[in-house]
């Protein structure tokens, strides 16, 4: 993966900023954007080699945002995933005491999650939803607001004090940031990989769905992640965004993929990468790429000498 | 239903408003409230009969907020629910001109449904958010900003003027609101009815979700919306959010529930209701009422006397 | 079991007979009829209390009269089975040597199993099909042949000489019989029971045996034994002759019956009745009788209340 | 197929030498021989160049002798197939009076499907078995018995007289005949084909067979016949007889080939040939072979660039 400039959600101190260090390999170069299209744009404008978005939380479940990016806009494939814990500090400049709090700042996802501590503490506070809760650090930074709900480590940035550490109302969130590129071969496999895709039914029913699902059963292959989405028709048409472990590379997966292309109205291939959280479940016999192989040789016989 | 306080997101003007009107009978008594938590908390606490809260888009998809107040607070049921076009009006003062707009105010979901629309019509203009697309309509009408994007309808409310009807990047959106009150028995059924749940799975992987599928479709259960969800304990455990066509009442209904109730870890019964949109599907061959009683009395013979 | 007079396809000495003194209590009668259908008859003309006839045979598959008695005439329930060995004896009068036989009687199911044996050691010997095994020994004891191949412990009865024991080509062949009384209560549940049924399909294609067997499968009712059977009207329309583990009593076997006669054209109960062979599979979660109370009570209490 | 001569199931007059001239063009050589064993025998042997034997009745179901020889001993493939009226005449000599019938020779299976005729018409009769029904109407010819069971057109070949035509209990049975060659490439597909192959689980259970029978219905492939047998190893093993749909050259047979040949532990392919009865079932979308190449072609795509 030779990017060397990543796009990600800014500005400097967010969420999405830690994990694009953690995406990053020396010397690549950084750049914030104001929104998660803006972020999407810059790769397809070739503004930016990838993008760093987030996929799913562990609160909030998946970023519809970035699941829209992935199937309305122009193709893009996933590179690579991170995962990155979601600790929220209550910041203020160096001097404020948190007793003296009158007004606040932070984005509305940040807000739900610290909500009932908010309420408890700060229950006078005025708050005001801003567009990025490093946005809401930089405000405080700027005298605008008393305080801000940030990121952690997000207070050095900007100078400020960290008035109350890690206090989100459920501890242990996490969000899972994955790396964007323009379409391109898929990384070597690597044994523990994960390979993304959206599939849409050509009929809204239970029997669909059950037949979707089928074609990974019965090939071994085990999902991590499903979930449906609105077409953006209307209600009541869904596509399913899923996440199976394995990659385009292994022939379970080629066999699973070409099978859901015949029985699905339109399949969308959103990557194969690395996987970073967990390893491959153990496979059933008979998936192993040695098996395909196996059977199409044995195939192969049959239509020649009519016996194997 | 004799429920005659209902509780909804408010301020005045809101969609979830308009969906009240919609939902109540005359003599009903609306009143909004801050956040959904609150109109679900008006529910709890006896101040109100009945709560509207939004459960689904055609372009958003599902609500989390209200799939949680759903699953992680104390037990609400389904009551009935109602479908809204969802028509975004830019408004200003009686005597503000859409060229004149430097100030615009509006919530974040409304914003990212009209954002190309803006980005056309108001490149200059300053964003700010607010806590809903209504409070936008009263902060304009206080002076606070030059416009607002607010549901169609909004404006005669405040004393507002429509500068621009129904400018929605795409048009045609619904939302789907639901009436939630403490548990009771489900409504009468109608034989075009809706019942609502929460499955959760044993076992993170296909062969479970198959398996919950299989006991819909095995008696002929149609759904029509199926969802995962994060737990809220970690990244890659989900339940699934799930509507299907039929009625408590109807015995291949409760033939299902009491099928996932032994094969899942957990299911929560969210409610039966008349169904607003669309109409029962065909049922097939030994889906009825009368094929469960059928097969009922044959087992009792068998038991009793060895045959038939 | 009260029964007291057994009917068997004899003459005596044949497997039946055998079989019959395995399922017999002391003081039961044992009375040979010339064919299964006499067999049969026995029982429903009140001839006798119970019919003991072959189910399957591990060399031959299923016995077609057997299957066809259980299916197409008055209805007759299992109530009772046993294992037994298939050892055949080659068998003369009591100076014969086995160098000198030149003629030799066996039924033809029998000379199908010790066929090689008697190509390589009797290669001239004339054979003559008889009735059955037990008739060829009777017909050597009267002089009418110099050898027969019998049912081992079929030489004492008639006074005969074993020229040569355990002569089938594939030892270790077992025959699986089955005790059939008129429609009656099952006995009581073992913990360790097979149930038997025959079930028409209402289409003739792999969907509807998958539905079938998905209806065993998602209850956790394993299956011993599925065969297809022509159903007596044309080629290519089936029903399936099924064994699975398990009691009517048994709430799952009770549940799984009740889907099977919704779905199928139409279901014959055939009986539940002690195993004999192996022992009962482990029941997956969810299976057990405390299992389906717990899901009726929660569905009552859905009923009644709105909440679990 | 240029063969040129075809053992049967002899002696000349049998079902199997019908069968064998429906079978045969112009110029082939029909040869009788005693057993199925030897019919078989004779084309391992390079004797014959085909082999016609029976593979299932409406009124028994499928022959066990032959679907033996098809799994236990070397290989062979069905090249063609043909049904067959089962008629059967009670014959005798040309002065013979049918109340004058004392003594009557037949085969085990056809007296089993006379039998009620032969109880009304002739309860006096004394019946001796022979191997064959034309064997019967040899013997009748030769004087040794009054009249015997034999097939429609068997009293001309040995000139008999019809005392009673199409005598079976239930009339209208039909047989299926088989045309078996040594291994060799399958004929051209026609578009109404059929393909037979032996499946054999690697557990006995339900969901082993679920899982075979999904790997057909999930590529389109409709089954005509499935059989459970006795491996003959012991009781409760079963393999499965499969005929389907389709041709070895489509490329739904051959995807649902390979995929039981991952999935089980082996699996025997008997040929595909042109279906005599009935038409191809419409097939469902996507189990075309176009759309087989389309998927493939959709894979390279993803492979190589990334996108489709």
């Amino acid at each position: 993966m030779p990017a060397r400039r990543f796009a990600f959600l800014g500005p400097a101190g967010s969420f999405a900023h830690a994990a694009a260090r953690q995406l990053a390999e020396p010397g690549t170069e950084l750049a914030g954007y104001g929104s998660v299209a803006q972020v999407i744009d810059a790769v397809h404008d070739d503004a930016a080699d990838a993008a760093v978005v987030p996929l799913e939380s562990s609160v909030e479940g998946s970023v519809p945002a970035t699941l829209d990016a992935l199937t309305t806009e122009r193709p893009l494939v996933i590179l690579a995933e991170t995962f990155l814990p979601v600790v929220f500090d209550l910041v203020g400049r160096p001097d404020a005491r948190i007793d003296a709090v009158r007004s606040l700042a932070t984005h509305p996802h940040a807000e739900a999650q610290v909500r009932r501590y908010l309420l408890d503490t700060l229950p006078e506070a005025e708050l005001t939803p801003v567009g990025s809760t490093a946005a809401g650090g930089q405000a405080v930074a700027a005298g605008r607001f008393d305080a801000a709900v940030v990121p952690a480590g997000c207070a050095e940035l900007y100078g400020l004090q960290v008035l109350a550490h890690d206090i989100a109302d459920r501890p242990g969130a996490i969000t899972r940031f994955v790396l964007l590129g323009r379409p391109q071969p898929a990384p070597q496999p690597t044994g523990n990989d994960r390979t993304t895709l959206v599939a849409y039914l050509r009929q809204n029913h239970a029997g669909a769905l059950l037949q979707l699902l089928t074609e990974f059963a019965s090939r071994g292959v085990n999902l991590t992640r499903i979930e449906s989405r609105p077409t953006k028709g209307q209600l009541g048409e869904y596509c399913f965004s899923i996440d199976c472990e394995g990659h385009l590379a292994d022939a379970r997966i080629a066999d699973a993929l070409t099978a859901l292309h015949r029985v699905c109205s339109a399949v969308r291939y959103l990557g194969s990468y690395p996987r970073r959280d967990g390893s491959q479940s153990a496979l059933p016999l008979g998936a192993r790429d040695a098996d395909f192989a196996a059977a199409s040789a044995w195939l192969a016989g049959l239509r020649e000498h009519g016996t194997a």
